[in-house]
């Protein structure tokens, strides 16, 4: 990865805040070489990185006023607090002050200041997030976790679209299988929304491969599953819950230290710290976990530096620009 | 378990037909000397019965013309084979000659069958399944499990309400706790129809606790989970092949026959194996995988006596009418 990248990071988001962004920015400017800006109250920051042997390392704090909370209505939120940590630190990105951004939460705020700051890939209605999450099936992309709900049939697309280049980009498919995740695998079967994205994949250009099932995202039957935000949060979040369960269920007989649980705690960790770039926004901003630990952070600005390094954004504008082309002459 | 009940087979429905319904029905007949009445193929079903030692059991062939295939419209095929097994096994319980139905699916023309036949409880817009899938959440009821898509609030509500009504019968659980499966534990969170769901809920005299995430399934967070088909269906599915996976990936370190392989491929098991009777029919319906094998179809058709023991569908019908009632009374 280039050394020469500068990553402003949000200080202020997360669950323990900001000793740890603090910690995994330390790690990842002396592991990588990057410059690292640490936005958030300036005395707190730095009273953490007074903490950390920061000798030789390219860190500077920049100061935010206050935080967009869980819960708060993001657009809202950053109305009323436009000196806020995610404010202050998509507008270093817009400024050319740094080159991209990472923030650890909330999800909905970081969108919206990410959006606000950076503007949408020219023709999309809706940024996006997904990645591969399952520890178990590593090279499937699985695309919205969150970042929407209620998605119309033609958002599905973009997600689609935006999803498969990265899969192109990120994990080096040729032309990945694209499917959309429904509740039985022939044409007719699924929601609504689902039964017209169908029509809408078909004749997209993609490589589409039709519908998934639940259990078929551990079959390798596609590289980019897509579904609305509500059912990929569910999913994800889900994920974490049943592997910790499943952990403690075998601790219980084979005993907490046993190989069986560390690995099924494993899989768990892998959902937990999953970290990705927020899709179609003009700009590389990776979007990370609240309960993130500091590893976490520096895998999340490591991974901005890579975005960065491979042109991302510059090569998912063109995917989805062809896509909306083929879309907008089928119609 | 009262033996002086009479369950009706679908020997047609599932993946290994009619060879496994009929085992599943002799292991029943000869464990809880229910009386078992067998309804496909005449030929077929005599000559796998005659592989059987069925002396002293009370097991009858009832003969039916074609079956409604996965993928099939099930009305329209219920229309053009008013012969098929699934819809002379519901008529069997229509005209008294059986106490209760089984059928290891399709889930849809198992449904229409038994609407058709039996009627739906006074005030319902749609039945519903559920039932507790989760090996380690083993009493928490998930509801709907893909019997409906695109459920309307008022449709969740029924479901949360009939989720109760069962937990409490087949749970013993006094004044279950109902939840709303969605993507942010406040209110404001989740899509529009979970929110919508959740004034209706509020207002409705059951016990409800609010929003559960997808990790907090496994957290005792409630009793009685409610959610769209379509996302009950994806979790019910993606468990079963979470678990396979899981499974082979811990075969892989510490051997196929190792106690934590045994376990976790135990938990996927309960999921493939789950059926659970129809919510909201006015009669005891019981729908099973399609996968099951013949020692499912037996704990089916056992299930099926038990719900008819303890009056399931009468208790059912009233706990319905309470939460229509106030609910007509908010409106």
């Amino acid at each position: 990865m280039s050394d020469s990248h500068t990553i402003a990071v949000d200080a202020m988001g997360g669950d323990n805040v900001p000793a740890v962004p603090v910690q995994g920015a330390v790690m990842a400017a002396r592991r990588s070489g990057l410059r690292v800006l640490l936005i958030g109250d300036a005395d707190a920051v730095a009273a953490e990185l007074a903490k950390e042997d920061v000798t030789g390392l390219d860190i500077q704090v920049v100061p935010s006023e206050g935080v967009v909370n869980e819960g708060e209505h993001p657009v809202l939120a950053l109305r009323s607090k436009p000196n806020c940590s995610i404010a202050v630190t998509a507008g270093l990105v817009k400024a050319g002050k740094a080159d991209a951004l990472v923030s650890m939460g909330s999800t909905g705020a970081s969108m919206a200041a990410s959006v606000l700051a950076l503007g949408k890939f020219p023709g999309l209605d809706r940024p996006t997030l997904g990645g591969p999450f399952l520890s178990l099936a590593p090279n499937t992309t699985i695309i919205d976790l969150g970042a929407n709900v209620d998605s119309k049939p033609s958002q599905l697309l973009s997600f689609g679209a935006l999803g498969a280049s990265f899969q192109r980009i990120y994990n080096k498919t040729e032309n990945p299988r694209v499917a959309l995740l429904s509740v039985g695998s022939e044409e007719g079967k699924g929601n609504r929304q689902v039964q017209e994205a169908h029509a809408l994949f078909s004749a997209s250009g993609l490589n589409f491969v039709g519908n998934v099932e639940g259990h078929e995202l551990f079959q390798d039957k596609a590289d980019v599953v897509v579904c609305d935000g509500f059912v990929g949060n569910v999913l994800l979040k889900f994920t974490e819950g049943l592997a910790e369960a499943a952990a403690q269920y075998l601790a219980k007989t084979l005993g907490p230290d046993s190989e069986a649980v560390q690995r099924i705690r494993g899989l768990a960790g892998a959902a937990e710290h999953a970290g990705g770039p927020l899709f179609g926004v003009n700009g590389v901003a990776v979007v990370g976990h609240g309960r993130s630990p500091a590893e976490g952070i520096t895998a999340a600005i490591e991974l901005a530096a890579r975005c960065l390094d491979v042109g991302l954004v510059e090569q998912m504008q063109a995917d989805l620009a062809k896509v909306l082309h083929k879309a907008g002459a089928e119609a």
